[in-house]
This record gives structure tokens, C-alpha cells and sequence, in this order.
């Protein structure tokens, strides 16, 4: 037996970075242009109309410099004034961080939190905010990704708008992946990035603000002006007349350019789709196979990301790693609360495609075959899979 | 259930055109220089350099400009001259069809053939040359690919040598993926192209000819001058104070080089190891699948290739095309004799890792049940491949 | 001062292998494709289709697997027959050198030639072919680059049609740089390369064949078949349905595909226009500078190369050495007869752009100074540039 | 008369974004790795130490996921403790732009402020560091790019170092083109993007700390952490076995290897050598064509970037315009105060080559002669560039 030659990975499932299309990774090698060229300032109108299109919305979103934790800061920087009370709606890892986040920018953030393998309950942050007429702003990690579970996004959000709040919506790894778009989920931030379910490489984020959202940016004394935390200061940048605050990562704008022309011209519909049978056959291929899901149950379960309880008595870190040696396939360890407790398997823009699962599935079994010999039955995990798969 | 998204092939499993390693795709997108560019001239002279130290000779191979189908037709071409007696072995349509090319150049071509999923026996050829001593030249297709199945190269070339005849050797989709070199079957011709095993696109050819070769070639009256069919015209241009007889595929060059650093890099031992693997843990699963080999025995079978019988009643086109649409995975089909009888699957440069072999019975386990619903067991197949991986 | 850092040229001004569009680069790093997966079955018909409009020509070109020398020698013993009686019209080297391709197929070849910096006379062409009946093939090297002149090919042609014989030109460095389509010159055989005027790297050739043509290589037994030199071969081999004759060059053909759509996008008449406007600047800059054309009168310099006669008592290869190891500026140099007697400047795709007449008149004057110092004022030439480019 | 075809530009000879190398380009397309896969930990640990290498000292620089307005706002929040008395020094926009990041942090910012197209003089730094015992930080943007200019880095350093006060160096757009390092200039903090000298596209910074730099930043109770601003959550993410604040931007790493393998490979010095060609070249044409030097004095023009003054009566927008648009050559404007004074020319990592001198003299005047007929005579500014080029 031999492992994986050379010291490259052979297939990327992970929750992010994942690989990029190859379209994109062409796009990143074009000729680099000045940022005042007119011709990268008809491209940066342009991506942004199409990224506007891909989101489904009609405010043209920002496309920020960074990847999506600048966003996320920016956000809260940008959004969160002193006086604020911020209700953050916790379900994850990632859903308690933002709090921290929040908490630099006012003196209140109530936390209504719930098991970090569940999800929310509308009609819990609907009580919630009958209770508290205080809070103004309610703030959501839709796919908190260390846990892969989904939050009723759509609902949560009429809940919100109910109650005349706003509502910021972190959709970094749901976005691309699944039928959800600011619209939908009437967020007035909804933050994603194209590094995850669009197939870039990580290094900007998206995000819409809606007219509320700029309203209340726009009156908070505290908004970062001239700096990276400033959502203000690209408000206009997308026009093709008006200047950068700073330069923007040109090579990047092409790839996402690339990736945008790509889910565009798939139909978000038909990727959707592709991402939600990969996640199904890949589920039940693990339950075929005696693991089971982190997520309390399926219908949770995101259909870009699949957390796997590690079985009692194993090492998740060396099970990861074998895997990597051995096969030459990467997962995602969990993180935080979840690290050694869950294994992750990215179903992201080019990994979401059925045959995917199998690799999976046969990577991961075959690794913790090699760590405590017998346990699984990969063959019958395939079986479940393409059983789904068809 | 869907269909794979797009038109786009996920995975191609075929017997070549392989895809390309990514830094050989990379390579490809250098400037493009002119030939006579005093850098080009030293990277042409370095690229055959390296590729005398893949091909483990001496005597600087010469690349051609064209895919190996060019240089088995000038090989013919430049060394059979019109009285020479020409033993063809014959094991596949391959070989076979170099008969054909043989016969263009001299009046008698003798064919020494065994069933096309068996291997030549070097005592027979021994037999053969001991009656015919008016035989000066052998020429043989070490790996038939269209019968995926191997000719015992080393031992003929013994032979051949023994009886002092000439050895012309096709090893276009074997060289790179096992123990083969010119040296090693004593060839006065051996013929390759980096677009199997090293894992480039097709479009250039590489020939090794031995002092003995050359001598032949330069008394033939008939050998092609001033010629894309001749060998003559390439001799020296390996050298950078040399000219070239046409202009050299620049782009292809620099692909090359990559290809040849990658392998000398990884370790040609390495790199044959995880054919062979790759190889071993397909044929298992077909086996328990219930599938067979279209080589007689699987001693003869291919580390870079793997020809499958098509059972009784299945359209190898209907098989192959739903594999293809359904799972975007692209197989090889049958030639000439074979078509129809085999479907092949390739083991080539970046697809010789062991996890391809779970990715092509899946598919081709899968797409078998979409067209006779129930036929194979997927999951013993990965379970026997995987077997053998560990 | 300093040389160029480095050993890579900083800027390839020859006549071909020239450097290639980015697009094209881009497009050759794209994965590698089976030639028989259908997505790249349904590519190959649509470049094809493509190059049929850039050449517009009904007829669909075949796209060869080699650079124009394969073409050339493909076409010669394709269309000509043992009995034929061939005349050969000769301007320079490359016209000349088809000659002997020609009489390698046919007993008679006449040739009707002109000073290598003259063009050939339709008149003279005219009274050739009312004197002698018996020709049935006349062939032209449009554009004879070791020369940069060029022959009235339409009118050639007219006269060729006018007396019913065959025409076959050499388009080879013309086409896609100026007016020049099969039509225009009434070409029974029109051979042209993608990398000359299209901004493809070297590997490719386009052979648009007419009616009469096609019927010519099917009356001749001689005209190969199963080899690399058949055009028979690939006459239907661009349909979506046909198999190829052998494995194309993949990646080449993506590559064509982005310059032809470049071409196309573009629009041919700009695209020669530009030609037209570098060629026209960087002559002017040359006699402004006391350098003289190869090219017996301007009129018949071509747009796409211009060849400068090498002054008294300069070493040519030193010369063209100086400007490359000095400013990173790669000319050519001539060929057979015009070999020392001038240097080469093309104009071709990527690099018919007016400021690369700048470029080219100041590393050809300064390397010149260097040779000789003070021969001549570089400014002087700048300026008349400028005077034409405006 | 035509324009540039099509709408890209055919030379970007900006202040940066410059073009990238070919060889960065190349890496920018290699595959997305997942940032915790092992060959990414160790190419990411790789990369720092080649970029230590680069700067010539010991401390292994900060890689930030920005382009270097974020590293600089993030120095000023990571240094500047809310007690702090700085010293910023200033001789342009960019130097005085840093005052107003630094002035968010501490109560007092002195400024030390001389004319925008002058230097700094260390005897006068040295007067107000005695004068002034509270200041504890010194500042100073080394080339102040919209100026040209440069400050005397090294020897301000030495002053500042004898005064035992810290010192934060912005050489964003003079690192990597002339001899500069974080140890030549003593700094604290050095900051510096891959976008400028390295030719590298914009989205990363590099950033050197002193020990004394870390010492006061782990000092100060209000630098950032948990926050895109924080330099301290990067302090050790080099190492292959330490975590990542966040996803750093994988596909700008890689291209920032080839980009630091280039620079170290051709030699620092050599590259700073065609910097200092390309751009006294340059303001020697510029001087022969009537032009001046926005640059009080030639002594202080930066190598790598060169401010003309903008003649009376000349509308810079329109000249520059005209540039790109004729001639399809890209410069750039002045910034803030310098705006519609001056026009920039980068001569900055693959553009620092002389012949690209030539190329911005000949669309500069060409640009002036079309805005202003008769105004300059090209040719006189090309000869005296090839007067010094040789």
C-alpha cells in the first residue's frame, strides 16, 4: 500500500477554502489592470451588477476587499451604534462569535441561545422580541458552519420585520448553495462570500445592505469612515465614476467575475439543486455506514456542509489526517465548541456534484477502517449514496 | 435525481487524452517565444535532456511535433527500407495497424499474431526468427491499448537482440506508468508521448533511437528528408546552436517540461507504483462486481489502462454515454476489433491514484444499474478495491 | 548601463513564433478534454465553424494537427499527381522552397520566378499560362516572409481562374493581418496558421479546400490516406459525429477558439487595420532613420513583417544578437537567400499595435548605435512613427 | 489615424496597480488548497520566510490579507496607545493621509510638514525629537507616491534610533525597487505590498515588527485583537502549526511565492538597478521634451515612480486620457493635493525595464502633441533616453 504521491492534496472537501472552478482560476491569471483603467472600472460596475443579480437584489451589493470575517466585522462596526440593544441569535460557533463582535459596539447584546447541534425557533425570537421592545437589531448566522446546521432564515427574518427590526444575516456559506437571497430573508445586511458555494478563492465578501440598513448606517455617529471596517465608504464605489476608498483586489474581481458568469449562466436553481443532492447522498451514505449526523436531525442539515459526530473513542484530528496522508483527501475539523467533537465535508460549488459524496464517504471510511479496523462498511455507504444519487 | 450540471466532464477516466497535471496546464500559459529565441533554444535542448533522463538513455530522444501517431508513421517511414523483411507481432488493433504502416515501405511484412486479449510469447518469436533470419526488423506494441492488455517488451527484446535484428518498440501509453524504458527492451526505436502516463495534452511525440537505429535510418535511400515524416531532419535539433526543421509547438514544449519535472521530481518508481495500484484495486472491484477483463489472464493486464469485457446485452456506447451524462464521468471506448466488446478505463499521469479506481466503478457500477436495473453490486466493488488500497 | 534582467525576452517582435493574445494563453491552461467526450466533439465543430467565418468561406476549413509546414507538405501531396504539370510561382524563399515539395509528387514543375524582393507580375502569370496549356496547378506563396512582400494574390488568382486551372496559396502570414480569404484569391487550396496573425502559439494549421480542389485529391491515387500529410483524412472530421484520423491537439484548439473569437469579436477589418497602421509607422520610422526596405518598393511590403536590408558592413546575427541581450527585443533574422542580407520586424496579432513600431525602431537603432556608433538618430525615426500613428 | 483596438489597455505604466509578472499570474491559478491542509500550513510558513529573505532581516514579516491601506490603518491601531505623542512626518499626501489614522488613536499628533515635492530633512527631525522628549512615535511614508518623492529614510531611522523613539515606515511603493529594508531604516514597524516592486496584483501586505515594535504593542491596552486591525493576531499564524486569525487568501499567496522567488532569483540588487534605469531614462527624456520633474530636485525622484508636472494650461485628465485611449498606454493621476498637478509613471517590478522609458515618453508626448499640436518633440525625448539606457 502506498499513500497519496507527492504532498498535494488530491480532492478538497472542505467547508472553505475550497478548490475554485477552473474557469475562475483561469480568470485570476488575466492581466492585472490599474484600478482607474476605465476598463477595470466597467468591470467592477459590471461584477457588481452581476453579483447583484446573482443575490437577487435590487441594491447593488458591496464587494469588500476582504474575505467575509472583514465583512462581519465591517457589518457590526458599520451597523452597531452605543445605544443599541442587539438580540444575536446563537444556534453555532460562529453565531456566538459574531456577539463578541456586537458587544464592542454597544453596551447591550441579549443572547437567545439554543444547542449548538439545533437550530432557532421563529416563534421563540418572536417572544423574544415581543418582551423586548428595546432591541433594535436582531442578527443571524443562517449556516453556522461549525455545526452544519440551517436556521428557518426566511421565517426568523418576517419575524423580525414584524417587529419593525433590522436584521443582519450572516450567509457566508449558504449563499450559492441553497435558495436563499437577501430578498427572501428581508435582511437588511446579508453578508456572504464568494469562497465558499460560488467556487472562489477566499479573499472578498458581498454584502446587501438594504435602504433601512443604510438609513441607520448613514445615522450612526460611530459608522467607520475612511477605513477597511467602512461599509460607507464603497457605498458608490461600484459606480463606475466614482472612486475606490482604496484599491480593490483586482485579480480577485476577475475570478469572481467568473464564478458569477458561471452560477448565472447554470441557473442558481440547477446548483441549488446539485448542492442538495450531494449533501442528501452524502447523509445517507454515513448513516449506512453507522456515523451519524452532528445536527439533531436531518431536516437541518445543510446541503453545503455535512458535520459528522466523531464516534466515541476516536481521535477526530488523526482521523483527519489519515484520511489527507492516506487518500489524499482534506476535510474540515470542527471548531470551537464542536473542534474533536465533529468532522466536516464540504459540499461547495465545484465539490458539489454527486460523485463527490462517494469520495467522501470512501475517504472517510477507509481512514477510520485504518484507525480502528472493521468499523464501517464503506461498500454499503456507497450503496446508500448512489441509492440517493440514482 | 439530476443530471450532471452542465456539459462539462467531472472526472475524465479515459485512455487519453488524460487531463493534464495542473502545473503542466499552468505551463501551458507561458509567454510564447520565438523558436530561434536564444532562452527557447536552451529550454528546447534542457526539455531533451530531461526527457533522456526520464527515458533512463543515453542518446537525446527526439521530440516530435505531432502526437505519437506521428511518430509511429515516421519511425515506419525512416527505417524500413523497400527490401527489408518485416516482423510485425500482433496482440491488439494497435499493433495490427502498424502493419499497415510497415507495409507502405517494404514489399513483405510478416505478422506473427495471437487472439486480441492475449499476450505474444517471446519463445515464438524466437521460433520465428530462427526460421526467417531474412527478417531484419521486429517491431512491437508493448501495451495494445485498445485491449488494455501488455506484451512481454524486455523478454522479445532479448530475443530480437539475440538474432541481431532491429527492434522497433510502441510504448506510447506505457512508458511513464511502468518499468519500461528503451534500454531496458534494448529498442532501436522506442516510441512515447508525454500525453498518456506524463499527464500532458496531445500534440508531441518523443523517440529514442539507438546508434543502431540511426545507422539503418542514414543507409535507407527511402528514409524522408525535408519531411514532417523524417526522423533525419531532428537529429541534432535537440542541440541549441542547432536549427529546427520546423518551427517546435513552444507551447507544448513548456507543458512538457513541466510533465517531466513532476515526474523526475515524485520519482519514476513512485509514480509507477501508483499506476499499478490505481490498476489493481479497479480490477479487484470489477471482479466483484461480477465484471470481467477483457485480457485473457490479468498478469497481461495494463497498469495504465483496464479493458472491461461489456457483459452479454449491454451497448458499450448506451453504458458509456450515461456514465458520461449521468455522473460526468468519461470512459474510453473499444477500437477497431474491440469496439463494441470492451469499455476501457485509463490509469494515466493524474488519474493514477488509487481513489480514481473508486470513482470509475462507481460510475461505471452505476450507470451498468441505470441501464439493467440491479445488475452489479457497487459497494462490494468499492469494498474490494478499497481492499486492496488499505 | 545594464542588460536586460534576466534571460527572458522582454518583448518577441519576430515574424512568428510570435507572442499570444493573454486570452489564448488562458485558454490553453483549460482542462484537458477526451477528444471523443462530447463536449469536446461538439468544440471541435464549433471552432471549426468559427474559422470558417473568420475565413469566410463556406466551406468548412480543416484544422490540421501540426504548424503550416505540415500543411504545406499535406497540400502538395494531396492535390498533385504523378502526371500533373505544376507551376510554381516564386517571390522568395518560402515560394521557392515549395517547389520542391512539388516535384516531389509530380514529374513537370515549372517555375516562374522574380527577385527576392520583387513581386511576381498576373501578366506574366497570364502569358505563362496561355503559352502553356499543359499546366493544371499553379501555386503561390502569398506573403514570402523571408522577404516581407507580397504578391496580388486576387489577381493571381483571377488569371489562374480565368484559364481554369487549380490554385493553391500560401497564406500562411498574411491571412488574418490584411484582406486575404480563399475567395478573394479563388484558392483551391488556402493554407494559414494560427500562429502568425491570430496570436495562437505554433501547432495548428487551417486548409480551406474548394469544390474543385476536393474533387482534384479525390481523383489522385498518390493523395495519402492514414497518414499524417492526408487532408482526406480530416475532410469530415470537423463534424460533431465523425471521428478524427488521430488525436487533436486539445489544448491548441482551445486556444484557437479565443483567438478566433478575439478575431471575430474584434472585427477582421480593425484587426487588419492595425496591421496595416504598425507596418505603415514602423517603415516610415526606418527610412527616417536611413534604413531601407528588403521590399523593392513599398507597395508591396507586407503589413504583417517588414525586412530591412542590412546596412553595408553590419553583421546581421550580431546585430539582432545586441538587441536581444541589450534591450530584451527578439527579431528575426532571414532565411536561405535573404539570411544576412536582413532583419525581420513583424506585425502579427498581438503585437500590431503602432507603439510596438516604437519599440521595435528603438531597439533596432540603438542596437545598431551599439554596433556602430552613431549611425543613426533613433529620435528621427520615433518621430516619422509618430508622424503616421498620429 | 486608430485607436488602441479594443477596450484593454496595452501598457499599464501606472503607480500600481502595475501588471503582475507572467510567473505570478501563472501561480495565482493554481488549485485553491484548503488553508489548514498541511501543504498549505507549510507553504504558508514557506512564504514568510522567503519574504523575511526578500526584507533581509531576521523577524519573520506579517503576511495581512489586505492590500496595504489595511496594514496601515492596522499599525496605527496596533502601535498608537491613546497616550502616545506622535511625530508625523510629512511630505505629501500619503504622509499627511497617516496623520489623520494616527490622530484616531492618541490626543496628539504632531506634524512635521514640508512642501509636497520636497524631503524631509533628518537635521530638522533630529531638532524636533530633541525639542519634543514626549514624542514616543515617529512616522514617515518613505516614497510619497502621489509626490515621487523620496525622504531619507535611512538616515531619518538613525536620528529617530538616537532619540530611542519608535518608527513606523510606510515603504509600500519603494520596497523591492530600490536598496531599502526594515533593518537599513532601523523601523519599527516597515510596511510594504506585494502590489508595487513585486509585482505582484493588490490584496496583500507585508509588515516587518521589531522587537520593540511587538513590545509596545503587546503594551498597549487598546490595540485590536479579534479584529481585521489587529497585527498581534498574526504574530505567530506563520508558523506551519499555528492557527490563522482567518482564511488568508490562498491564491494571492501563492503568487506572492513566485513573486519573491523572481526577486531573489534575479537578485535584489539587479532589480533595483532597472528600477534606477528605467526611471533616470525616463526624466532624462522628459527633460529633452521640455517636461519637468514635479520633484524639487532630481535627487529625491524616486526610482520607481516619476511625478511630471503638469504644463500650464494642460488638463492632466485629458492628457492622460488620450494616452490610454490613443496609444492604449495606462498612467496615473496625481492624488489630493497633487491632483490635476502632476501625471504619475510606475516603474515598478516587470515595467522597470528601460524599454518601457521609451514607451512612456513616446505616448506621453504623443498624447501632449494631440491635446496641444506641436508642443514636444518626441524623438528629442527618446534619444535621450537611450542616451543614458546605452
Amino acid at each position: 500500500m502506498m499513500k497519496n504521491a507527492g504532498n498535494d492534496p488530491l480532492f478538497t472537501l472542505t467547508t472553505g477554502p475550497v478548490d475554485a472552478y477552473p474557469a475562475v482560476l483561469r480568470a485570476l491569471s488575466m492581466p492585472v489592470w490599474y484600478d482607474y483603467d476605465p476598463a477595470f472600472l466597467a468591470c467592477f460596475e459590471r461584477v457588481s451588477r452581476k453579483a447583484a443579480a446573482a443575490m437577487r437584489t435590487e441594491s447593488i451589493p458591496l464587494i469588500l476587499q476582504g474575505e467575509p470575517v472583514l465583512a462581519l466585522e465591517a457589518a457590526a462596526a458599520s451597523l452597531i451604534a452605543r445605544h443599541d440593544v442587539v438580540l444575536n441569535l446563537v444556534s453555532g460557533v460562529y453565531g456566538a462569535g459574531f456577539g463578541d463582535w456586537a458587544g464592542r459596539y454597544c453596551a447591550t447584546v441579549r443572547e437567545l441561545a439554543v444547542a449548538y447541534n439545533e437550530a432557532l425557533d421563529p416563534a421563540v425570537v418572536d417572544r423574544e422580541l415581543r418582551r423586548h421592545p428595546e432591541i433594535g437589531i436582531v442578527c443571524l448566522c443562517h449556516h453556522d458552519t461549525p455545526s452544519g446546521t440551517l436556521n428557518p432564515v426566511d421565517e426568523i427574518g418576517c419575524v423580525v420585520k414584524r417587529h419593525g427590526r433590522l436584521f443582519l444575516v450572516d450567509a457566508v456559506s449558504s449563499f450559492g448553495g441553497m435558495a436563499v437571497t437577501p430578498d427572501s430573508c428581508r435582511a437588511d445586511i446579508f453578508i456572504t462570500g464568494p469562497n465558499k458555494c460560488l467556487g472562489c478563492p477566499p479573499s472578498l465578501s458581498l454584502v446587501a445592505v438594504s435602504e433601512g440598513g443604510w438609513r441607520k448606517i448613514k445615522a450612526n455617529p460611530d459608522a467607520p469612515r475612511a477605513s477597511v471596517l467602512s461599509l460607507l465608504d464603497w457605498e458608490r464605489a461600484w459606480l463606475a465614476d466614482e472612486p475606490f476608498p482604496y484599491t480593490p483586489s483586482v485579480a480577485e474581481i476577475n475570478g469572481l467575475e467568473a464564478a458569477l458568469d458561471g452560477y448565472l449562466g447554470e441557473g442558481p436553481e440547477q446548483v441549488w439543486a446539485r448542492h442538495d443532492l450531494t449533501a442528501r447522498a452524502f447523509r445517507a451514505g454515513l448513516r449506512a455506514m453507522g456515523l451519524s449526523l452532528w445536527a439533531a436531525r436531518e431536516s437541518i442539515a445543510s446541503p453545503t456542509a455535512t458535520a459528522i459526530r466523531v464516534p466515541e473513542g476516536v481521535d477526530e484530528a488523526q482521523w483527519r489526517a489519515l484520511a489527507r496522508e492516506h487518500y489524499g483527501v482534506m476535510f474540515s475539523s470542527g471548531r470551537g465548541e464542536t473542534l474533536g467533537k465533529v468532522m466536516r465535508v464540504g459540499h461547495m460549488g465545484p465539490t458539489a456534484r454527486p460523485l463527490y459524496a462517494v469520495v467522501a464517504l470512501t475517504a472517510l471510511g477507509g481512514a477510520l477502517n485504518r484507525l480502528r479496523a472493521g468499523r464501517v462498511d464503506v461498500g454499503t455507504g456507497v450503496n446508500a449514496a448512489m441509492a440517493v444519487i440514482g
